[in-house]
């Protein structure tokens, strides 16, 4: 294992105060248990939008913390659900009176775990709601997984809700437009290499030199097929094809494509990627009105991609250009 | 060799294409030459900043051209310097009137190539400067470089000198600005894994699964020593020393830290590194001011990082701090 840590066991709580280190202005992190939150949390007045789960797939969730976008950042261990307690820390840290929405990927210990954390908020008196993210069209059931993985649209999920959060839209609303988009978004991935959990030390799945697994999720749980490597043209066009006949997305519609690498395939092969599928929506008359291109939604170093694409209107896209200020992402701000 | 391309011979052309259709708000994109242009090239009356070399380090440096920092970036074949005509035809298009300043990584193929463009240039009346940057520690010479090489350090250089032409500082002014950020930085990197040129097919060197490389190129050339791996605090360490002893960095500096991944080390990993490097830097009384964590000055699908240090002073940090729109850096517009 080739990895640039101190002890495998504190690799989480010592890169979240890394990143402490390197965003003094803008977040506040804890590691006991771990959190990390806007600088200015709890922002009062405002629905507060938290995600968490799992570490092991920075910049999600943390680095997406900041005005615009998420109120607070639940980080487990690599490839770990947080607990039911690190995500109440994060409501009672980070609501500010209007009630709180949980952005949850679906995999049953977050599932789980956010909603049992909801449920003793509510106990409390604090107004909670949680909504689960499923866009990963590759396989129905899976590792851990109950119906559909939640994937790289919840970035897309959390920037949409964050920006309405941010401008006073009450609890309520908020979970209407998470769940609206959710409705409309769509992704698959696919692995050329496997990645490798800290603490387990050794790749968590094997793939021969020539082959892909089309369909991965974002912890190596399996996909559809194991296939030779292909050219960049037929690889995006086994992610894309499955994404586009899901929605369906159809002719005339208005999108917003975000081209993801899983960590370790490099910006020149990702840009690569993301100009073929623009042309084949063009193909298809599909309009590409917004793009995101870049390392967002990563599993460990491991090398491959995904797709995802989301079906736009006046107001999503609104709300997708409203300033946001992270570590991550940053414009207008 | 497992990448996501078509034929590996148009990765560039073909990536740049992808890049277009990403930015079309921001950048102008040529293939014949290959050339990466601000969408409103050229800024009449603001001196041009131009940088440019071998591909494969992305986003340096088209990933770094918009208002703030670069006017035009001339993309290589990967690993190889662009040629004369390339450079001369970014000036052409770059240059509006008030000169043009190109800032070139220390070596030899891209001296020699952009100060012969310059002399072309300047034979046809264009006001042309070339500052070159050799911001590595490791080695004083090495594969292809005369003198230390450039690295990470030219991101800085590209940001600073970027937004004082954005100011509408002369040529004179930021080829003086360019030379104080090149005394005033140093850098040094390591490798754990080797990157592969899609041409060639397999990897640049072979490195043991138990072994590291102190010093590295980002072209993957040989450093000072190829060692055990050791944690992350053993790593910066062999890292951080000889980059404050170089200088020197004292206590009392106020510094930019840049602490970058050479591709395919993953970001949770570098923000842990980042923050050993910050408390070494605490321990010596060095103030960490700015920072920049994350894989700007990439080697392909190198597993790696370097670690920067830029001493500050206040007109410094304020260019640092001016706004910046690019594919890579953004902020404040």
């Amino acid at each position: 294992m080739k990895k640039i840590i101190n002890d495998p066991a504190a690799v989480v709580a010592d890169s979240l105060r890394g990143m402490a280190a390197a965003h003094p202005d803008l977040l506040q992190v804890r590691t006991d248990p771990a959190l990390v939150l806007r600088a200015d949390a709890p922002v009062t007045g405002q629905v507060a939008v938290i995600s968490g789960g799992g570490s092991g797939h920075e910049p999600l969730h943390a680095g997406f913390v900041g005005p615009g976008m998420l109120s607070a950042a639940v980080p487990g261990a690599v490839f770990t659900s947080p607990t039911p307690d690190a995500v109440q820390a994060a409501l009672s840290a980070a609501d500010g009176g209007a009630g709180a929405l949980l952005l949850v990927k679906n995999y049953t210990g977050d599932v789980l775990n956010f909603e049992t954390a909801a449920e003793l908020a509510g106990l409390d008196g604090g107004e909670v709601r949680a909504v689960i993210v499923d866009d990963d069209v590759a396989v129905q059931d899976s590792t851990h997984t109950a119906g559909r993985r939640g994937v790289g649209g919840t970035v897309l999920v959390e920037k949409i809700v964050g920006a309405a959060a941010d401008r006073g839209a009450d609890l309520a609303r908020c979970e209407q437009l998470a769940r609206e988009v959710v409705g409309r978004v769509r992704s698959m991935g696919v692995a050329l290499t496997a990645p490798t959990v800290p603490h387990a030390g050794r790749p968590s799945f094997d793939l021969g030199e020539d082959e892909m697994e089309i369909g991965i999720g974002i912890h190596g749980e399996p996909g559809r097929e194991r296939l030779p490597l292909e050219s960049a043209d037929g690889i995006v066009a086994r992610l894309l094809e499955p994404v586009l006949a899901d929605l369906p997305f159809r002719s005339g519609d208005e999108v917003l494509l975000y081209t993801n690498s899983m960590g370790a395939t490099p910006l020149m092969e990702l840009y690569l990627a993301h100009g073929v599928a623009e042309r084949m929506l063009a193909e298809r008359g599909i309009t590409v009105r917004r793009r995101l291109v870049g390392p967002y939604t990563t599993s460990l170093e491991m090398q491959g991609m995904s797709l995802t694409v989301l079906k736009l209107d006046d107001e999503l896209t609104e709300l997708w250009d409203a300033p946001v200020r992270t570590a991550a992402l940053r414009w207008g701000r």
